[in-house]
């Protein structure tokens, strides 16, 4: 851990040094290591994400937003668990030093930690072309973790919040959307792309109740087919019944599918509980003020299918969305 | 944490993903969190490091170092703190899939990862510029972790293996070198740079022992710094008695200081012990197999003082090395 060989790079250090908060780092920034002690008999969540430009942003995101992005999309891994956020690092690379960026993506970034009362604990910074690498800590009791791997033939499909908004938008920022008829539902629209909000409190609520999660990052399609594989079942998924904004309901159905089904970004969670469970589901989601969604079955015949609210096969090419470099 | 969306991407991670070795893995590669044990009350050390092409290695090293190199750097750190190294994440940013190339970074940080006993646990892979960002993970008993601030005025400096080398190597990578004079002696200079070994088993004999350390990884002026600002303290250095190779002494003095005080990527321990405990710091060497060597002493004055075997001072300029965009 250094601060990239002293010079101007070890500035940038300023804009993400502050005193830890949390009673559980023990040691923050400016040391060898950072030194965390998680909750006793508690196990460790670990997981790590590395943005590029290009492929996970657009030159065009405000710095601000990028910095909430870059951890929200590592928390968005600790909610799949139903880990409770500890800490987290960051190693940042830059082209060259741009204070008004850096002061933007250390207050995204910020915010977001503080609002999961998590503190950055250490990193790292060097010259280089623009990436920025987060891993999460978290802690959750031995044997709560929610895998992938526990869906079970007769289980219910769930998925938090709504799908294929940050998808809508990205088709907008390449042109593919006429901007005039989305108006003022463009920022919105945009906000769902660029400040996605990881769902680390429905993540907890989950823990006993869900059988398998999963954060949608690469479009439904492909994350379920994560679940599927690594639990050896199959699906059905109702096309109809995925929850979609008002905006994106108004677009072309071929569009829907697409955005709901191979969306990417969308950083909600898709869950598996057995049958019946419905109210628990609902007070676990109203526990934790997010919407959830019954949308599927899972089979013991291997693959996904997909359909319409009466039952007729939607034909379509679900790939997981491959981020802007598709 | 993801395979970067699939597609040929999806397939580097298997060249990184092999089953978990250590009971301490509870949950390895393949969920959105690695989940890890820590042994009951230990306390968990963290650090990142990010590697960038033309700023940490040269494009000319063999993929297997690089590989290695990458894992060391952290382990080095963890080394420092006189943690136990449990596990670690690997982000991978790559222009291009290249089988070759991530064959060799894989044999070479699998390798150092088995010779330590650890995990790769998860990580992410992406489409970007060559980026390697690794995470570790150790654990160190509460209140031993070995930190920059403890040393004390009349605390003896210490430092391990020999110093200079690596920079050498760097001089004649650029061609300041007569590269005939130096013959056979290359490849023992280029290893020095491209395969450090980390001080994992000295800086666990040096728990309880050692009152500071720091791991040398932007020369020992640079890092000495740091020990001294944060333990409020200052430093006389006799360079006569840094330890340095019979190639790195047979050079022109001011090289060998230069190489010796702001050379970078020693990766080394410089550590403090109070004074009158040689045989003891003999001893942790001899059991980690690392030569030792004291090399001055901590005052109450700031500021480092360089000087020869007689007390004469050495001038010069012993900023840290900013690796190779200096």
């Amino acid at each position: 851990m250094s601060a990239g060989g002293g010079g101007e790079f070890g500035l940038i250090a300023r804009h993400f040094t502050r005193p830890a908060r949390s009673p559980r780092v023990v040691l923050g920034v400016g040391d060898d290591c950072a030194i965390v002690q998680p909750d006793p008999g508690q196990q460790l969540a670990i997981s790590s994400d590395m943005l590029v430009e290009g492929r996970h942003f657009l030159p065009t995101v405000p710095p601000e937003r990028l910095g909430h992005k870059a951890l929200a999309v590592n928390l968005s891994d600790l909610a799949a668990c139903g880990a409770e956020p500890l800490a987290c690092t960051l190693a940042l690379a830059l082209p060259r030093v741009d204070d008004d960026f850096l002061a933007g993506l250390a207050r995204g970034l910020w915010a977001l930690a503080e609002a999961h009362g998590i503190d950055l604990v250490g990193g790292d910074t060097t010259a280089g072309p623009l990436n920025i690498c987060i891993t999460v800590f978290g802690q959750v009791p031995p044997g709560q973790a929610l895998l992938r791997s526990g869906a079970r033939p007769g289980d219910e499909l769930w998925v938090s919040g709504t799908l294929g908004d940050a998808r809508l938008a990205l088709e907008a920022f390449r042109g593919q959307l006429p901007m005039a008829a989305l108006a003022a539902d463009f920022d919105r629209l945009r906000l769902a792309m660029e400040m996605p909000q990881p769902r680390v409190a429905l993540g907890l609520a989950l823990r006993g109740l869900a059988s398998s999660a999963i954060d949608l990052s690469d479009g439904l399609a492909g994350d379920l087919a994560h679940v599927l594989r690594r639990s050896g079942v199959g699906a059905t998924v109702d096309v109809d019944a995925l929850p979609r904004s008002a905006l994106l309901a108004a677009q072309p159905l071929a569009l829907q599918h697409q955005c709901l089904l191979s969306g990417g970004d969308d950083y909600e969670l898709l869950f598996t509980v057995a049958p019946g469970r419905h109210a628990e589901v609902h007070d676990a989601a109203r526990l934790a003020g997010v919407p959830v969604s019954c949308c599927g079955r899972i089979e013991t015949t291997p693959g996904l299918r997909v359909v319409d609210r009466h039952g007729q096969p939607v034909v379509g090419d679900w790939r997981g969305f491959d981020h802007f470099g598709a």
